[in-house]
């Protein structure tokens, strides 16, 4: 059993080969092979290139946003195969958009890259984090000669028991930036190996990617650090979640428990959910996935019955040059909320947000009016379905 | 601006009016309309439908793994836009491969629904947590009436501030769960309301749906609690990964310290990445993927050279029947991994454990031998390149 | 510079030899070599004995508490330097009291030793695991075997990666239960070395000895597992804290989200201040300090404008013959607490978590009443003060 | 019951009116009410005196530092009624010293106190934030005009769902500083409230006073961060601990990995068992306990068979000025050290970094040796022995 190789990764001929091979397993791929493109276009995306996995694509929305990059309404492209959950952003959507829409910022952005410089002195460590901070202008340029987008933030330097950790920060305009950044951050180490005192290359270690949740970014921020707010009058509580602001916040109370006694990371229901349906559709990086969903929800019930609910991200890695942004569908699902031109990075990360808050509020919304379990098995499951619109009643 | 929404979610009229309506944005969509399938068989999974997210897909392995359901050599279907990482993959599944393959096992296996009964008072909590034991086998079969594959397991009773959380477990056959175990602790729930003394319905509150990373949840297991291991000679980390043993330790130590200093929740490289690739080809829930990649990893340096290597995994979340699994493309891509029949989702999830543990060796390996950015500007980035088959050398 | 042996650790002639060393060094010791016992008493307790620590001790409460082992009023002995820490307490212990008092409860209660064996091999590690499991009795006995007062309590076995872990939990009865369950934790190690087949001495580890909060001992319970709780009318939160409700809710809102957005450990406000001054007074090892304060507060708004109020400490470990609870003073402050007999240990913990609910009713009180700062003010500092007693008024 | 009150605390006749009350229990403190000073001398650090808790005083060490403010030998007291705790740590500063004496830096050195602002309005927030910054040069001058010693170190803005909070950051000199950083923040939160548009009183909290380990704190330093670090040749391993680095190592992994899958807050053996002894015997303040311990150890084995081993104590909050620094025997522990003259506190925080190494390298020492047990049995219990110099031998 061999997977074909060749040069040209996708050629028709190399992918009929590794079809073969499939076929030689007694599987027959009439679906995978069916996709609206060139494979060449997928050169720097995959490797090994066979098909297409196709994931349903649903429209959920419109979502009104009122933030600094991302103004108006939103129709939001959504693929999951999770019964019930465009239908449930829908909702959240719907409720948002008549509270006025819900307010986003991005409090910071930019990608970190940190390395570890083994250093088993302490008197020598410290000096040599002095030499990094005094050599900072010089770090800044070797790292910004590497990229034309990307702009040094700056570094931070950590001593640990091995030596030091210098983190270095560079906002990254549209891209996502873990490319740039390693690249610049490779460059930056090999200028400070070179050039600072007694510090061999071996000594020298990339020690992390991202792709899990990390409690020092989530503080710090890590892509774009984001938050939404909303504020639901008490009519419109009753009106699209059947509930009261005291039920939402006592069924808060009783989760919000729950997270704290169990050792929950981050206190949030659901951001996965929808960030990776939005992440699929719009040809995001999916392992950023554990950090994004490394957020807080934090509802806060008014005087006047109305509820004011916000969500922060801290960790929001996206971007929308480059990766999968520009294949085929992704594109399209981009064009469809407009980010596919510049600053629809910042536009995005707002939307992402505005669509984490939805989600938010409508699984807490139909759990407060106990609808949750029907709905599941109304959407969820192959059966007739009488209320396939109740998320966004007309 | 309106998502187009009808009774008949799928036809032709309902779908062709909801493009009339992103059209109307001036999104014109050429590529998201293609898919390989009749639009009806998406029931279930998906609202408001219109087309399909296509992500490229690519060939990794095959990868050897003695599991108890997976036995044998796999090829194995990743879904991705980002480059490298089939490459990547497959060179730390030849290693795997090489050295005899790994061994997988799968320590506890069950889905698992909380409900918090708030009780505002302790010795009333005491005594109806007391009653619930009692009861545990009429509880046992209200859950099973509602289920035909579905087993109760047990049920876990703790003391909380607000009153008694009980966690109802279930074992879920080859599906993945959540709408099972929801449905039946949703009737348990009803029957304990119902019977218990002095508890009221709205005094019983679902606190928790999974898709975020607990630290209680990764101390218990959750959806499939599953360890791989291999041991690479050192002729073997020389050949393949370009590096010794002791220089894949240093490594190790200095990222291991890099977690511990930074709060990082589980102690794993990259997880996420392959995890994500493999639940997108194969019609998983993404969303479980926070708790999928808090999972752990752990080398053993060995005197003769070689190095132990074991990756843990203690809530893999997935499943073969229902959800996405059934999904023309993801079934395809089921079938080339054999899971697609009984037994399918223990098979699963053993060769997911193989996939992650690939994952890390070669991310770890290519980086102890300092090769980690280079292949990143080789194969991530759109330009001429001619080691596109350095990661699965021929 | 040395410090004088002997084999008579505590005979008048070592320790007057110390002294003298200690003023070669310029230093008189006037207080600390005043002690009101025989310094032989403390054989077990001390090496390179020289005298005393004194800390000053006050009075607080009476507090009322209704628990299992704890019936009644009791004054708390405290010993601390920490000016309003006594009044504070003092503060919610009236509260408490004039509620009726606090109910307490033990949900678990045994000391456990966890030991690492170290079986690079899934399948042996599974295997050994089983053998473990077949042989509970015979390692119940060997362990048993080693102490009169200790019970078997069972295994809890995990697979890691570097073989399987053992945590061997006893019951301790008033012994707090470290030095007990270490010395037949080791036996236990040694039986099943010297019995099961494949494994070697030098692969059993004991790996950890607590003395650090721990997520698994937060979820399972360590030491006493025990809960209080309280509910205050509208009256008494106004007559004593000068607040509502409403108040006490909105300042722990705040309070909650600062700790969940900072990765606080636990979720409380300051039980380690009381617990502290009460270890101190009654001879407990203050290293368990971390993993006593490793809990929750969890305050309800109640509908008639009163709050109940919970905390559970779930790792508390405490013991009330052996270790420093023999020693001259600290037998005295047990004794005040009536914790000097049969069942001590019990009655101990339910005293103390009634000590941590006092000290968190009384600094979210005093704080939503916004008087925090002006108490510290007038009682912290050596300046006059008038109002002494407001904590506890007449 | 009531517990005697008056407005001279300390009186003769208060003080005989409290032990009455006691007496009245059937409890008669014959040893309590020893001491070696004027009960006046406590005002301002306890409320209710009746007497002092004695806690044992022994002498550990010596030990060599090479600090910053540390410099020379050590002999160390430490109060416990915890047997074998001082030798062990005095084997462990015999290892360092024989080692030519550990290095031990401060990184960073303030207190920090955090008041959240509530504004429910995200756009608010920031232009709130904006105003803090603006203003940072007036609220510097607010918070200074509270003390003679504190320094304005800075202010940390994070954007929280209810609003913004403000961390107060403060050099405190030689005092531990948290009532000198409460006083002067609650005047610059003040400050703020009267000058900043749209803020009203109640919408200010003071949402932390430390005394728990919190994630954000470790990362970013509190109190003194400080690390020690040593290098032990292979001869000293075997001489002392008889042990080798490789044995070490082994047990140091089978440690780590029980660290990480428990979910253990910070990753160190039992930084508490000696900080709390030498916290005692100096009178600082123990409520700090938990952030001191959450720290970390690392050993790195050297390739002559040497062991180079670090540790690092982010949150150290420790002061010689105020408090129960001034109580009599605690000064006299402070002499001892040194550590009572200007500049006491960072000498102090860096002989206590010394200590938890110390600790750390016994107890990791004698388990790699498997003497572990054997010494607890031996010093632990009141039996006849033999072994007492053991930990330090001549």
């Amino acid at each position: 059993m061999r997977i074909p190789r060749a040069k040209d990764n996708v050629s028709k001929e190399i992918i009929g080969k590794r079809l073969s091979a499939i076929k030689d397993l007694g599987v027959d791929l009439s679906h995978t092979i069916h996709y609206a493109f060139d494979p060449s276009s997928t050169t720097g995306n995959i490797e090994n290139f066979i098909g297409v996995a196709q994931v349903p694509l649903g429209l959920a929305g419109p979502i009104r946003i009122n933030g600094e990059s991302a103004k108006g309404d939103f129709i939001v492209p959504l693929a999951t195969s999770e019964g019930t959950l465009v239908a449930s952003y829908s909702r959240g959507m719907k409720a948002i958009s008549e509270a006025g829409g819900c307010i986003t910022r991005i409090h910071s952005d930019f990608f970190m890259v940190p390395y570890l410089f083994r250093i088993l002195s302490l008197e020598d460590g410290i000096r040599f984090a002095e030499w990094c901070e005094q050599h900072s202008e010089e770090i800044a340029r070797v790292m910004e000669a590497t990229t034309r987008h990307g702009k040094f933030q700056g570094m931070r330097i950590k001593h640990v028991a091995q030596g030091v950790v210098v983190e270095f920060e560079m906002r990254t305009g549209d891209a996502m930036g873990a490319n740039m950044v390693v690249v610049a951050a490779h460059e930056a180490g090999k200028w400070i190996v070179e050039n600072a005192p007694d510090i061999e290359p071996e000594d020298c270690h990339l020690v992390d990617m991202g792709k899990k949740a990390v409690a020092s970014r989530a503080m710090r921020g890590f892509g774009k650090n984001v938050t939404a707010e909303v504020r639901l009058t008490k009519s419109l509580l009753q009106e699209i979640f059947h509930t009261t602001a005291a039920d939402w916040m006592s069924l808060y109370r009783a989760v919000q428990e729950y997270w704290s006694t169990t050792g929950t990371h981050g206190h949030q229901c659901m951001f996965a959910n929808g960030l990776a349906a939005l992440f699929i559709a719009c040809g995001q990086d999916i392992g950023y996935l554990p950090e994004a969903s490394y957020g807080y929800l934090l509802p806060f019930e008014l005087p006047d019955g109305g509820l004011h609910v916000t969500i922060q991200i801290p960790c929001l890695v996206v971007g929308t040059v480059g990766g999968g942004s520009s294949l085929p569908t992704q594109r399209e699902c981009l064009r469809i909320l407009g980010c596919d031109g510049p600053g629809g990075a910042r536009k995005f990360a707002e939307i992402a947000a505005g669509v984490a808050l939805a989600g938010e509020l409508s699984v807490l919304g139909s759990s407060a009016a106990r609808e949750f379990v029907g709905a599941h098995e109304a959407l969820g499951r192959k059966r007739p379905v009488s209320r396939i619109d109740e998320g966004t009643p007309k």
